[in-house]
């Protein structure tokens, strides 16, 4: 008898029993029954991977679980947001144990290293999908948003760029950059590392930030676009890793590869903007952060080589319906 | 040109701002960011549908949106909360005009209808699939739960069962009432009305409570489950329109009928415990509550005739992946 929606909410989620003080009621009601503690805002975001479009179908369901969750943290680190619940909308071809015992894991080894409970969820039958929904905790009037660059301000980017969309080639078989470097992007692609605590960290010393799923080039636009300004990168900046560096230098044009650094998506990286006194004395990040541009009155957005040379095309970030 | 995600988020959904002022940041940024009175705890739930397993393919896109909002009010509605956000995750095989006007104008005429705010959500493309996660508010502390029914109280349901069942069949082209109950059951199917005045009105008055959406056989089992109780059911009390009487009367055997009306899904009325006293001064409600039963001490459920006889088969309610 294959198992029953209940026996699965019961086997894989709702026996890890939420152990947040301020959950008053978690799964196994109509809904769940939270508290906000007083000063502080609630921030809600959702996120859907759909197997196929999000995902490489081959995907580990570790990797699923982990990656579901670890979009919308993205999304929390960019408000500057303390994670605190998730719920989770579910949606399988057929009850599996051994997909569901693995997606489970994943989903709760970063549910876990950020404190949160899941404390709700629906699962249901149909093509692979999940629906991820955070909620987290700011202080009221705090939150980072897109709105807010002021010309002069620096753009800065955390970790690297561009490793997520050569990880999708590699997934998709159409690059071998051997074992390790395979490893590596692939990783980057299936576990990107939500920078939670940094969004946190310049949360009230950023002027205004976005987390970049889309793309560098896509997601400053929004930013840019939400702040009524322009902005000037230089490409010399992007920070690569040494993979996405190794690759590059066996390119014939290296400069062709930056289309996949500002262009590429899945990075989950956050981009800010702030000022350069502020950014002179910032206390220490567990990720880098890197200056890439600056803030201009005038708006859109403007790429420079590393010599300060004008570049005719911007490459543009990934659309789900893109034309 | 195909329409893009931004597009679609920017014409169909973001074009409605949101008119609460709890709504410190709505759509457009990384997430929303909301404020909880003090006083009030948070209230959250999430229900996908699924095309062609939570509603059949050929359903109006009108319909589909005001459905998907409605499931989710309706778990509101058995937590006694006042509604307030929503956020969607929408899975579209192709950006459809047509179909996300028709779509939009039904969630949100029923959003409008509870003064709620979309805040937020995800457009990704995939199989058609609607996820909504809703958010409301209740007294701290005072959130109605499943647990808590005690021996002896009333067994009570709003509106009427098994209208829903029935519009399944018409929507499959298994069953013909003629137009008038046809389009009503149709109707049930695709439009049921979440309880949520009602809920609100017995938040402090009833013991316990759930929203029927798997038939009231499975519904109120989680609810003694819950409590630790059983019940007495009354068949020949189960409330029943005057399309399902039509119906059932038309049946060699009328009882069958019952099956549906006890195992049905997808009637999105309340099951409430309540004592005797509280019943019988209940301030006017918006909906008819019929008293159908009485928790026992005694685990289980047990069904009776009209005659008191006990029914030896208690018919099972839906399971998603039942076996």
């Amino acid at each position: 008898m294959p198992i029953s929606e209940f026996d699965i909410i019961a086997r894989y989620f709702a026996a890890r029993p939420a152990r947040r003080p301020d959950v008053a009621l978690g799964i196994g009601d109509d809904a769940a029954v939270l508290r906000v503690p007083p000063g502080c805002e609630l921030v809600l975001a959702v996120d859907t991977l759909v197997s196929g479009v999000h995902f490489p179908e081959d995907t580990p369901p570790e990797d699923i679980g982990y990656k579901a969750l670890a979009v919308n943290l993205s999304d929390l680190a960019a408000m500057g947001a303390e994670p605190a619940w998730l719920s989770l909308a579910l949606t399988l071809p057929e009850p599996d144990e051994a997909w569901l015992a693995g997606f489970a894991a994943g989903l709760f080894e970063l549910a876990d290293a950020h404190g949160m409970a899941l404390v709700g969820g629906d699962t249901t039958r149909g093509p692979l999908s999940v629906s991820v929904q955070v909620a987290g905790l700011v202080p009221a009037g705090g939150a980072l948003r897109r709105a807010g660059a002021r010309p002069g301000d620096l753009v800065c980017v955390t970790g690297t760029l561009g490793d997520a969309a050569l990880g999708l080639q590699v997934a998709q078989g159409r690059l071998d950059r051997g074992v390790e470097d395979n490893d590596f992007l692939r990783k980057r692609l299936d576990r990107p590392t939500p920078r939670v605590a940094a969004g946190q960290a310049l949360r009230e010393r950023a002027h205004a930030g976005i987390d970049i799923s889309d793309g560098l080039g896509a997601d400053l636009g929004h930013l840019l676009e939400a702040g009524g300004v322009g902005a000037r990168l230089d490409l010399s900046r992007l920070p690569l890793s040494p993979a996405f560096e190794r690759y590059r230098a066996g390119l014939a044009d290296p400069d062709a590869a930056l289309s996949l650094a500002l262009g590429g998506g899945d990075d989950y990286e956050l981009c800010l903007s702030l000022s350069p006194e502020v950014f002179e004395a910032l206390p220490a990040l567990d990720v880098a952060l890197t200056r890439v541009g600056v803030i201009e009155e005038r708006p859109g957005l403007r790429c420079v080589d590393g010599a300060g040379r004008e570049c005719t095309a911007v490459p543009g970030g990934y659309r789900h319906f893109a034309g």
